[in-house]
């Protein structure tokens, strides 16, 4: 690889050769919107960031990268990003541009996997091994590429493409530290002025509100209270009464892709002594296996270590601990429950989620965000780790 | 088709039979947020209603449609959804919902392909052409149907469906005008709170709060301001200054994806009189135009009338008209440039869009949202059509 570009890429360059090499792709052909976003550093077509769809077609954009040859890189969006394309300054050598199809404004995946198509002829790919994303790449653009590339083979480089985003930029933690403590904020704000009567569906919108406030947009909320919480999670018209406890578990993205993943807990008055047991011990099981989790460690041993954690809880048989990868997918690598001999390293990002559900009490429920350090463990969401206090009474 | 299961479905039964038979397909075969949820009757995950992605996979439904056997239709999605689905209670006589592959959690495209492949083989429905959205359809979908289908033809229904969606049921049309009436007031909201040196980035984010307030999601915005508003037109930091027009052209839907696309005008202090000349052509145009809409116009009648108006106006070399259907999709059925002989019916929906930019001025542009009636239009926007008044002071 060209020593100047590698240190313009915004992620690990030699580490995606390695593992081009190990999957045994020659050429990568991201498409989804996070991936695309995540090679170019941040960038995506501003107009299409929310929603693909318009008119008979779809916005697609696509990066390529050949293996070992990052000067060799490409971008294909369309025409009507170039202004913003600009201004974003970003590392790839080639941006292609394509005329839209059907419209005097709208770029289509049709246009784009010409594109693409185009872009690799000009650098004698038409053969080999060509990494595509199989659960986000169109239909259309499959038909195609398989057409015209007869001497090629489209492999999925899902699996590689989560790999590479594992380890987290000193920059990426910040974002992600970001937008976890706007999170737990927008949850705090929406609580503050809630309490008994509301109802979840009540407290989800003026949540999405709290999020776009902070720049944040609600992608998903589990939302439940009271004991019928173990069965109903969505938001709906159910009401909050006195005693009762209300989880509330956001995940929410920036504009830039990158997922919060975490819950918080509120009682309205005083919790039961079984609930107040239980947000204890998921505080502490989340504290002591945040106090062990160093570089190194193997996902092997931070699961048994947080099982077993579980295991000395009071209320252990109605408890679950896991521990995710989170970064621009929910649920990323590192995979905990995967391979156990896979070793956490600094810059890992992950949620840690300690729950209890009992059909007297409810579902209670901590969920952190941590981040792998080089000296052990930095919890990314260390505001409102017990009740968060309710409307003006508090509780 | 069985007329007790037609009396319930939440679309044209009989235009959907006639049009499969049209397009030549025998089995219809949805998967995109948009059609799924349409079929279904305004169904989605509540889960994956915003994002798709988790772990190394996507979350994909489908809704299968035999032609003229509506009674046979089917409905795959993941084990998560069963509670929601109940409270939901779609039409659809089979619905079947999938193992999670590789989580506890998640569905994948993969298990809803096997799913759509079990539900059709069980109808016998294994050859013939089967119709799927191309753009839409994941690649690893594509690829195993074809595998698993060696007797079927793969078509693209995306036409068919956008045919199928421009007619709208009166409550259609009533979940657009409250999303078209919503849409305009968080604008108004925003703008009321606004005032001098804000940049285009704050107006946004407080768009995207009071858009939440109202249960919608700010999906893109084309904002600009002053003359360099001609050519910057996305959220910057660039600052309004006195005597200056700003653009607000938000798309914005509700969680059931209807998608309302508008314009409103602000001006920062007193507007020049060519900015105040245009912002009046542009309600005229809009205002005359539906003045003269009605069912039996064909869309070739309606753009030469639209652009004869737009010929007649002060600033009509600077000028620009275009009507366009508006639904779940921008920009789908009526496509009012596509076939002239189109003709337009009661309950279809479009934004009507006249704009001038200047290079003095910038860009002025009045966006409505007209629904055709028995009678002739209704505009479902007839609030702010000037100036909106900006802070406190006004202008």
């Amino acid at each position: 690889m060209s020593p100047s570009v590698a240190a313009d890429v915004p992620f690990d360059g030699r580490k995606l050769e390695a593992l081009m090499e190990w999957f045994d792709v020659d050429v990568l052909l991201a498409s989804s919107r996070h991936n695309t976003r995540y090679l170019t550093g941040g960038y995506y077509h501003w107009f299409h960031a929310r929603m693909a769809r318009a008119a008979a077609q779809r916005y697609l954009a696509f990066v390529g990268i050949p293996r070992g040859r990052l000067q060799d890189a490409f971008f294909v969006g369309g025409m009507t990003e170039e202004a913003g394309l600009v201004s974003h300054d970003i590392w790839i050598p080639e941006q292609h541009l394509t005329e839209p199809r059907h419209s005097p404004f709208f770029q289509s995946a049709h246009a784009a996997t010409e594109g693409a198509l185009r872009c690799l002829r000009r650098r004698g790919l038409t053969a080999g091994r060509v990494g595509v994303e199989m659960e986000f790449l169109p239909a259309s653009s499959y038909q195609r590429l398989q057409a015209e590339l007869p001497d090629a083979e489209l492999v999925d480089v899902t699996g590689l493409l989560g790999e590479l985003r594992a380890v987290k930029t000193p920059a990426e933690v910040e974002i992600l530290r970001r937008n976890a403590a706007g999170s737990v904020e927008a949850v705090q704000a929406t609580l503050a002025a809630r309490g008994p009567g509301d109802t979840t569906a009540v407290i989800h919108r003026r949540l999405q509100a709290e999020m776009a406030l902070r720049d944040l947009e609600l992608q998903w909320l589990i939302i439940c209270m009271g004991p019928d919480g173990v069965t109903t999670k969505w938001p709906s018209n159910r009401a909050w009464a006195d005693g009762e406890v209300l989880r509330v578990d956001p995940g929410s993205s920036s504009s830039g892709d990158y997922v919060a993943d975490l819950c918080r807990m509120a009682c309205l008055g005083e919790p039961s002594a079984r609930a107040q047991q239980m947000i204890e011990d998921c505080i502490a099981v989340n504290d002591r296996l945040q106090a062990e989790i160093r570089p190194g460690m193997t996902c092997g041993e931070l699961n048994e270590r947080g099982q077993r954690l579980l295991a000395e809880t009071a209320y252990a048989e109605h408890g679950w601990h896991i521990v995710h990868g989170c970064g621009m997918v929910p649920h990323e690598p590192p995979v905990v429950r995967g391979d156990p001999a896979y070793v956490l390293c600094e810059g890992m990002v992950m949620s840690m989620e300690t729950q209890f559900q009992h059909p007297e009490v409810g579902d209670i429920k901590m969920e952190d965000v941590v981040a792998v350090t080089a000296a052990g463990c930095e919890c990314l969401t260390p505001a409102a780790r017990s009740w968060i206090r309710v409307g003006a009474a508090g509780c």
